[in-house]
């Protein structure tokens, strides 16, 4: 047996530990992302990370409203509704009772382009999790007699809009703002609901539940080759795909005003910005930050705490596919409307003067801290995976977006800022009395 | 030099590591809470979290809307809105300036018993963020000027609750479901918010801002012992202390209609339960997930999926230190309004023929997740460390709640359900027309 030095042998040691330690530590903070394509066209898309035991799950089907036939607008909104109503062997109730079995916080929701199903559950229950959402939408009954109560439940929602204002003036705005059929929402139409049969639902199924074009987000405690392998085994014969209708030319935007008897009037304002793929989209991420956000962007500060025009106003970007757009709420009294609407557009266009070194480095320092606490949240992640895969074509990384926002200069958002164009905004006003729009 | 056996040292050096290795697994899996009382009786609640970068803080001040004096109710929300209204050497501007260098994400709020400020920061900025924080309530301008654009405001945030029934008719459930003070809300009444002066506003800051019953809840990437020095620092004068009002032996409770022109019928019902400390509470905790919960209680089951009445309703379980209630929302058309109002009481009155097996355990599941995800958000357990501490007395661990929901048995749920009195609900409806109640 040869002779050894034990503090040399020691300090090897520790290295090899060391090395494993920040191995360890750098797979965890990297949270690589890995992405499977099935033969059938159905993407995966999950981030494992340790030291939770949660999985957040998103799962996005292309059957959102805006593939609703133009007299069927609201056949995706039941087909949400129905796709809860059994399946399998198992009906309504059953279902319902085994995803609580394995402890699952789910929802359903229809956005303009996909049907999703989210879910939140422990990374145990993942595989048995999976297999009951497959088999309600894979198989669901979609039976006739559901018909009635789902119309039902569809008419009282579009109803409790009325009671809303805040939440009717912006899909209102959408509607005017947007080129159809992607100016539609999550409620559907009326008419079209009221005479909507069972083979308009199975068929807003039978075309938009395939898998070339869904994605599954996964992010948490997670184990990829074995969801993998389950859904292999699940989808065997599932097959189909589909794609989104191009926008119709008709005419958009403008100015309307909506009579209601409120307390308030309602403004929401709109206005179009890069779409999620454009290179400009990063630099109006940081200046709409500056504009919009919450407690300290500028139409906060200007429109309500020194002027005190309202309680409640703020401006976000988001960001589409084709387009984005950046929007504006505000709720105010009769008496105050005018002048807030009048500040809002004012703030927007003071906006091409540029923004200072100080509010781009804390616009900066708010959207990485954002960053940071959306990539502790599981569910966050699992939507955010879908959604850079849909709109830019890959899942981005925390460190990755990072990046991104990190390389941004002041120089560059002020070069944007300054030949964003001076376009007409889409107003949308709902309250007991009309403004005055230049 | 002695020699060695390579093998046998490296497998103790195994054996050490690996050691190691489970007390770190150990302690993130325990996340210990460590607590902090200083000499002016300010306390400290702290569960330090490995693996995750944020910090949630949540901070209470026994400053809330029960606090106000009779004649000055709103004193508590007008307070709230001028503590961020500059302090120390900083203006408005500068303040939320310096806190959005710290990436902070804050918000205040008057709550019945306190006001509150909560934020979320990476543990990197926590020091500079609660030194804001401290400036911020300690020192605050409350300035003279401050006062009527703050009375504005809130007088508008009143305003807007015209606009959202469904919001205003749980209000007003509550104060008529309570005794006063502790039927009031975090929007104050008018009369007293259009007369407030600027030294009734001083007099909420000076008589609730005070040490002895406020509490800093923090979870995440905290270093206890820096942040008890920070505050050990900060504190050197600050002292005082209150005390809670008792309850006014007034009249409560009874059945209200209040007309509106809505779209909807909006139905709120409430009834007294366990308080926060009574060792009926876990047991209401599982009965009220299963007639009440999302997506699958006895509530949503036979209102909304069977009988197609609602598209939304919703029952839960309220705690506080004294009582607790349950409340139920239900927003439905004129017609099927009185359909759905029976059907919610006969559903409560069916709860005390108890819960079956099946029932009891998918709660008991939903229970056990909901308490998993929970962890895993900061700021969800930096509001849970306060809020144990005000309801029981002391903070719970994760797995101190999860033990004691494990210990629950059916047989126990079942009892205390056959012996709930039955009492009388408080039921509040505002819509077109009023309903029958026998």
């Amino acid at each position: 047996m040869p002779q050894c030095d034990q503090h040399t042998l020691m300090v090897r040691v520790c290295m090899v530990i060391e090395q494993h330690l920040i191995r360890m530590k750098g797979h965890n903070a990297l949270n690589t992302i890995e992405t499977h394509r099935f033969s059938n066209g159905l993407r995966l898309l999950v981030e494992p990370k340790k030291n939770v035991k949660s999985c957040g799950l998103h799962w996005v089907f292309p059957s959102g409203a805006c593939m609703d036939h133009h007299d069927q607008v609201g056949a995706s909104v039941m087909l949400g509704e129905m796709l809860v109503r059994g399946a399998g062997s198992m009906d309504s109730r059953s279902m319902s009772d085994a995803m609580d079995r394995c402890g699952m916080r789910r929802s359903t929701d229809v956005g303009v382009f996909h049907l999703s199903a989210s879910a939140t559950m422990l990374g145990a229950s993942l595989q048995d999790g999976i297999g009951l959402l497959s088999t309600m939408v894979l198989d669901p009954h979609l039976s006739g007699e559901a018909v009635d109560p789902v119309r039902s439940l569809c008419l009282q929602s579009l109803d409790s809009l009325r009671d809303e204002p805040q939440h009717e003036v912006m899909l209102r705005l959408r509607a005017r703002h947007r080129h159809a059929p992607f100016n539609r929402n999550g409620y559907g139409e009326r008419s079209a609901i009221e005479s909507m049969e069972r083979s308009h639902v199975h068929d807003a199924w039978r075309r938009g539940i395939v898998p070339d074009g869904s994605m599954i987000g996964l992010c948490g405690d997670v184990d990829t080759s074995k969801i993998v392998q389950l859904l292999e085994d699940r989808f065997g014969s599932w097959s189909g795909s589909t794609s989104f209708p191009s926008e119709a030319q008709d005419e958009r935007g403008g100015v309307e005003h909506v009579h209601r008897d409120t307390a308030q009037v309602h403004i929401a304002i709109a206005w179009d910005a890069p779409a999620a793929a454009h290179s400009d989209a990063v630099l109006e991420r940081v200046a709409s930050r500056v504009f919009g956000g919450s407690s300290s962007g500028r139409l906060f500060t200007e429109v309500r705490q020194k002027q005190s025009l309202c309680y409640s106003v703020g401006g976000s970007y988001r960001v589409g596919p084709d387009r984005g757009e950046i929007v504006v709420y505000a709720g105010t009294t009769p008496e105050r409307a005018q002048q807030t609407l009048d500040t809002c557009l004012a703030e927007y266009h003071r906006m091409s003067d540029g923004i200072t070194e100080e509010e781009f480095g804390r616009a900066r320092t708010g959207l990485e801290s954002g960053l940071v606490f959306s990539g502790e949240s599981t569910s966050a992640r699992a939507t955010a995976l879908v959604s850079d895969q849909f709109l830019l074509g890959h899942p981005r990384s925390l460190d990755e977006v990072r990046a991104e926002i990190a390389a941004v200069t002041l120089e560059e958002v002020n070069a944007y800022l300054s030949r964003r164009s001076r376009q007409e905004p889409t107003i949308l006003t709902m309250g007991p009395a009309a403004l005055n729009i230049d």
